[in-house]
């Protein structure tokens, strides 16, 4: 069974997943780096990235499962990339180079229609006019029975988890403040949706945890 | 120097420090209760309670430090019991019995006054209902060089915090969604305000830590 899940998500101790004034300078929002070191220092991470070394406690373990059984991705437009409104040309295919870290199809939420993009490693990005139902339709379907993974940002997650559709929810919680920006629950009744926190590990770096819809 | 702080303070996943529908059942909400197996399973708890053994890490250390060096007390009056309005009669004496947990002077924020009260074990409510900032110039005073500590509840939490009052701030965050009741953070730029994260203790049962304004 394909499951919709978010993992590697990271948010303030105020419950921040991005800072404020998202730009190409600042793809989280000003502050938005700090919520990371706790990935950044893994060995997976550091693997993807050419590095060598990293930890190999429960950050690299939570890091790890990011990136199991994953069969295709949902983004929103905005963390595709800055530009806003329609298309004004092809030449922005993503933060991530010409090999992003996908290497499966990534559904990217939209209101301007484009054509889908190839790139290397096996990511292809295709762009979703019709909503988030009709992106994680097209998904599931992509992920021939691997799960489906939002990549976030904030509010296409918040989109999801309002509508009840996401099955598990592995978050960390960095020890930094953000102050404002884009809260991931605010407004948002996890509980009476059906989540409850069925894992929790505390680290050095972070704390893990993770969320799950009773069935 | 007398500082102002809040500690033994506890915290949901998604921000809320008491449930929705707080009431005589429900002290804290409801819900509110899951906040604090951390703190109930502590030696320092049970030892408070008249108990034996609990646990002596981390969790017990950050429990024993919310009774340090405290010389005065602040709480709301929704902390203090479930009494809205003009007092009715002078028969509710809080939620603690005849020997409350505090050992000091406690200065209860309210629109209505009442004459103190002087409870066995040298807690001594006084009701303020000149504000904030009285409140803290009388706790002060009496705190003679010791600390003054916000009992809470949130919203008492949240006045003092937006006005930059507070020192200190040494929280726990639960593993549990609480979904909705009473925001620690919400609407507060903790940032802005010159807070940041100082110390950061995770365990099996909560995630410990402390906010500092800067000096």
């Amino acid at each position: 069974m394909t499951k919709l899940r978010v993992r590697i998500f990271t948010i303030s101790i105020d419950g921040y997943g991005a800072g404020p004034e998202q730009s190409p300078d600042n793809p989280l929002g000003v502050g938005g780096r700090t919520l990371h070191p706790w990935l950044v220092a893994t060995r997976t991470f550091q693997q993807m990235h050419g590095g060598e070394g990293g930890t190999t406690g429960a950050d690299n373990d939570f890091a790890a499962r990011g990136f199991v059984n994953v069969g295709a991705w949902i983004m929103g437009r905005n963390m595709f990339g800055p530009v806003r409104g329609p298309w004004p040309d092809e030449t922005w295919k993503g933060w991530w180079g010409e090999n992003p870290p996908y290497h499966n199809p990534v559904f990217v939420l939209t209101h301007h229609a484009r054509p889908s993009i190839t790139m290397e490693g096996g990511t292809v990005f295709h762009f979703v006019t019709e909503g988030i139902n009709a992106a994680l339709a097209r998904a599931t379907e992509a992920a021939k029975g691997q799960d489906v993974q939002i990549a976030g940002g904030v509010e296409t997650i918040r989109q999801y988890l309002r509508a009840a559709l996401i099955d598990e929810m592995q978050l960390a919680i960095s020890p930094v403040l953000l102050g404002s920006g884009e809260h991931l629950f605010s407004g948002i009744d996890t509980l009476k949706l059906g989540y409850q926190c069925t894992e929790h590990v505390g680290t050095a770096n972070a704390t893990h945890i993770v969320l799950t819809k009773r069935g």
